[in-house]
């Protein structure tokens, strides 16, 4: 597929799934690296986002899960949350994959992302969260 | 709950999800650490694993995001694919998980990911994989 | 041992430890993972901290370096190093302890956790630090 | 540009710079994730090391020191250890680079990266390494 | 070389490429850690960035690569960019080396970085960049 | 205090604490980074090993956390449980430290550190262990 069709479908999902995030880190990205803003586009969600095989939502939780055990991206990982609540995670599942990563990248990793994610759930209006 | 049901819980789990990788992990822990064993028992599997609120296919899924993440750690990488296999993910949504990774973690770490995971399939005679 | 007693043992240590901290985070969490609170305080305070074989002040060293090295938790760094001071930790030895991390983790991840450290020290009133 | 142009782009420039450990780890993703060499292909080399503005030279050197700071991908560095000599870094410049590393990412990654770059230099019959 | 030698050369060194960042650094490190100060300046400059066999503009390269691929360094990343502005590399250099990154340590630790050096570039004045 | 006698005195501390795994390192970066044996003994022993502050034996203490949480370095872990034996930590007391960090680091970087160690001590004939 040629290179314009991947930006295309790229920013088309994007806009789906989470319009404003991109919008403002790629209002950041124009004066210093416009070609990044290009390639997150055509490879991160034209190429990758938009394969068959793995869900969206599934594709937000290995997102969120990665982020949250890498540990130095709170702000990607906020952007991440808000894409998985766009695409059919509820902050419910968000909460228990990031409890479940206690387990595997510790404590403190998880609990930096239970909090980051509490700050989209606040700025949603979304707290308390409800138990299921 | 008492400590001792966290326990005979996640030993059950364990038996069910992966008792190989479990059995042979626990064997090589008991003349150095028998009481790791015990709280990868109650906590992680008894604790967490155990909680309602994600199926077990989406916490595979989730540690299996997390260690490929990582990095450090193959051969836990490696016994939640085999989990992984066990609780309902395909190989497939394996493979797709690890090459969204590429996006967050890096090549690198999704390619030695993949090649982890490969080696889990192979023995398994799962490959070549089929595409979907 | 029962649950409620891994809960009770762990949050009599915290507030024993580092009250202020832990209510602080307690607070935050309790709209959003109520139940990490609860594993934070029974197996990470409950479980672990209160085994015997290592000394609090000990552990605290273990989990300073620890969290050090890893670079991606500064604030629950700070709270470790509120505890070391509370279970016998000089001030002195935490900086000697980062001090030596810079051959380990490199001198940026070093320097972090002694800025993060010295606030902690300010807010305290042990600044400057003495000679030893 | 098309799809099919990146591909071929980004093959013609592994064929130049490191023929064999393309094909190796090609041969090892065939039959289970052949889309992951694809986009190795296409968008690691199709399209970032094709774009101007940084040397290949300069580009190894970049990747060797993310891999080494990294320090969970030996096999990848070894491979870029690999493309830096062919690309005009000399291995006095490799180990400079890496032990410039000991200082940001600690004394032990920089061990482990140059004694995986000391594999590859054996392998070329380039030890001892002359002074410069 | 005696001690107070390596001392005087990394802070000659130090007070040609980046004065400030080195100024304000030691500055907070006085009363917590003199001695953090003293070894920065002898084994990190004096030690090493004064050996020969890469250039400056070659380390801050592979400084900045390193501390961007770990991600956990922000402010020192900051410096560091100034350090290499001042030592030959065009901010454009910069940019497209993050770039290269997005590959070996991914896309939220390459785009942290750029929206990092974006900082320094703007306190300078140099932004929107040019293309080259 | 001259370049020779940090030389010296790190060469010392290392005879004393661990000369085998010393001597098979140096005899590794001889033909590859001479310089790098050089800056290890001068820095990592001369300098910061002999400071004083904090005694050998925390010293120890301090390496393997930090080891065990960055987690990529298994072959220098093992060469610092070995240290750490020489210099007054029990096993016992290794096990529990990497036990602690399950907590902060999670359980895998800890399970690794544990059967690392669990290397050492069965070559020293330490196995099983006796509980405390």
């Amino acid at each position: 597929m040629a290179g314009e069709d991947r930006q295309a479908r790229g920013r088309a999902l994007l806009a789906e799934i989470n319009r404003d995030a991109a919008n403002a880190l790629f209002a950041e990205l124009e004066d210093v690296a416009p070609d990044m803003a290009r390639h997150i586009a055509a490879f991160a969600y034209g190429d990758i986002w938009s394969r068959p095989g793995l869900s969206r939502r599934d594709r937000a939780l290995v997102t969120i899960a990665g982020l949250a055990a890498l540990g130095h991206s709170q702000r990607e990982l906020r952007a991440h949350v808000r894409n998985g609540l766009n695409v059919g995670l509820t902050p419910q599942e968000i909460v228990e994959a990031l409890m479940h990563l206690t387990v595997y990248a510790g404590f403190p990793a998880a609990i930096n992302a239970v909090l980051t994610a509490r700050e989209e759930f606040a700025a949603r209006g979304l707290l308390p969260l409800e138990e299921t």
